[in-house]
């Protein structure tokens, strides 16, 4: 499977901006798009899907918790239906967007806490799952955890995610913050090519262990996430699909 | 044109229950289902897409103004491009339930204040024009104004619509209230039927005035609206396009 | 301590009504007014307040996580200061009403899974601590839970409740329901009598279990609230600081 | 009456930031802290309070339409009540936190659309008059304006304003932009002394009209707000009470 690079993008809000989506979209094989209950009033979700468009990437659903000042990073109790209904709305209303761009819909990524329960909780990875399902796209997320068995189980394309710019600990699992921390963009790029080539990942205690994951994702808030994507995407460049050129 | 009727649904929130919508769903030939703006939350839409199914009514999308508490009856400012968009959301998330349970989506019906301001702001009215038009869909409204107008000028589908459970002024003007009252559903069956035979209405102050109408709406919210439905639903059941048997 | 009995009040918002204060107001010593985030909206708000005034009742805030579609029954995670800055808004918001009015703010009782969240995590029974601290007054809750340690340590007085109209496990545990049932109310008033007399209450499978409490709650939203107001008011009024005539 | 200079703050709203309030605070005798409805939420009102405890700043309430897409500045319809309602609500969360610090609340504002509003609409002029009525403090808003005729007649003290960072039309109406652009600071503390010293306000057109004002206005999103706000801090010192050294 070839290497691709995701980004969540159109995280703005109203007069409040967030990230730097046209700087990132160049180096972004799948556009992650907010979808309104985290981030991303409707103009947003236009300009991004927009912006996508004139850059030939691949846009998907990001879908949260409704939780614009918390920014979907706190989690909340949901059962399967709210879950499922909750995504179900926000994946179609990117799709009204992508509908009239004549976009497919590509894939969905959930966000944040919402993202975060889907590891711990079954019966929201079941919702996120059904939701996908009717959809018929591929569902990104941790390798070897209740995300993977779930969709996995509701016959979904699975899609493994390396972030580039959290930290692991020494376990291997992904440390969620609400907010990200600037990375330094020659070792970030470093570590994702031993995940591309190597499939090791490193740990925040300097160890490593092994990853399966084939795509990249990093986060329009992290503070140098442009500098951070055109480092990354230079060195993956030969694990993607078309080389170097499949993206601009 | 045969003559339907349509019923708003959908226009709970939470546990919050509003209308029966159970009673009323058998006599509506269309339903306006409420897109979680003004009202309507993700399990809301999902619960009121099957209800409709069940019932063979045609769903359309209610979009409204973003005001839970003011249930999308009060007046709010936007521009043309700010109402394209948040129509378009509020449309695409409907179609995610639409698309989930094999239906189309039928028609869009701006709901309370956004309705009211399609009549008097050109931009408001184009920007529901332009959703509507990537969309492919009927817009409902008012006969001789704006809305028609515009559009009509943009080649969509126009419905026009009479409102069993308002009252209509001396010059034929709609008078939109943020809560309805109870009709006499004798009164409001012999109305409708002046309506459908003769294209005539009883304006408050008794006299009659012309209007161009084929789809009756009533409101869930009305304190009796399903007696009212039952009852207009008899009186009309000549003029609809199966006669009374279209709709069970 | 006199027996005391508190409801949840001006659960409204905008046009959805919920519960009737009107008739539930005469029963009720402490009213716990909802603050807008999880229901009550400032309109609500002043009507609640006005009403409690006008039977006497003493007015307490009923802050909850935000969450008006989940009602705020649905878990949330905060931190302790995310808390205290939400308990301190919604208690202070309640406070401009109260000023208006020429009332004090009687107590702080949390909400449906604020409540129960405080049950398990330190740091949210101390965000409210704090904030109820610095407003100077009483907090109601569960004795013997991390609510009564944490609030008692904070030097705060704890108001110990028995809630009329939920369920109570094997163990004594409540169990706190997005939806309430009806109860029966001479069933009701009876166990009312068992815990303000003995000091026992009944479990779910009828085991009786020792518990403290000197303030007995009923929710606005359970479908006989006023029913079983009366019932247990007329039951506990030999209980009352001022016999039955203590509350009109 | 003494000069002083009134800023907008804590427009912050969960991770989003906005305005650079930690540099605009020192040259702000009045601090307008927005209130949760168009922006602020319960953390960023507590950090802002506190900011201008530490800098002397005196604490007004900004209180705005429930917007936080439309950052309160798109008009929305509501009757006194509503309004006063509202107000109400906003202003008493923020002295929630005001009364946590010691600090009294020294005036309200009106924000965005809402302060708009009061221009136009008698009914909204009323509902903000009633609410700071209750308060007992002063309103800021335009001299020889429906605000002034309305605050005045409810015996409120009126502090007339002159912006900073907006442009005045030929007539000497102010012009109020949903994003303020950057302006020279040389020739905005050039026209602030006008004002000051001449009672002359410069309109967009190059005109001079007459203005009475006494409190100048910034706002934190315009871009180069702290710029600003130091030369005309420096500029208009002469007037200020204590003179140049009453604001650190």
């Amino acid at each position: 499977m070839p290497i691709t690079i995701n980004c969540d993008m159109g995280e703005a809000y109203g007069l409040y901006r967030f990230g730097d989506d046209a700087a990132l979209m160049p180096f972004a094989h799948l556009a992650n798009v907010a979808c309104g209950f985290h981030a991303g009033d409707p103009g947003a979700m236009r300009r991004t899907v927009r912006l996508a468009k004139r850059h030939g990437a691949k846009v998907g659903a990001h879908p949260g918790f409704p939780d614009v000042q918390g920014f979907g990073r706190r989690a909340m109790v949901m059962d399967r239906d709210e879950v499922d209904d909750m995504v179900t709305y926000q994946v179609g209303a990117l799709k009204g967007f992508l509908d009239a761009e004549g976009l497919p819909l590509n894939h969905i990524k959930p966000h944040g806490a919402l993202f975060g329960a889907a590891l711990r909780d079954r019966g929201v990875a079941e919702g996120i799952a059904r939701a996908a399902t009717r959809f018929g796209v591929p569902v990104l997320g941790l390798a070897g955890t209740l995300q993977e068995e779930v969709y996995g189980a509701h016959g979904l394309t699975f899609i493994p995610e390396y972030y580039i710019d959290l930290d692991y600990t020494a376990e291997g699992g992904l440390i969620i913050t609400r907010e990200h921390a600037a990375k330094d963009p020659v070792e970030a790029a470093r570590r994702a090519v031993r995940v591309a080539r190597d499939g090791v990942l490193t740990t925040m205690d300097g160890r490593e262990r092994p990853v399966k994951a084939t795509c990249f994702c990093l986060h329009s808030d992290t503070p140098n996430a442009a500098v951070l994507a055109e480092a990354v995407h230079a060195a993956l460049a030969p694990w993607f699909a078309g080389g170097s050129e499949s993206v601009s």
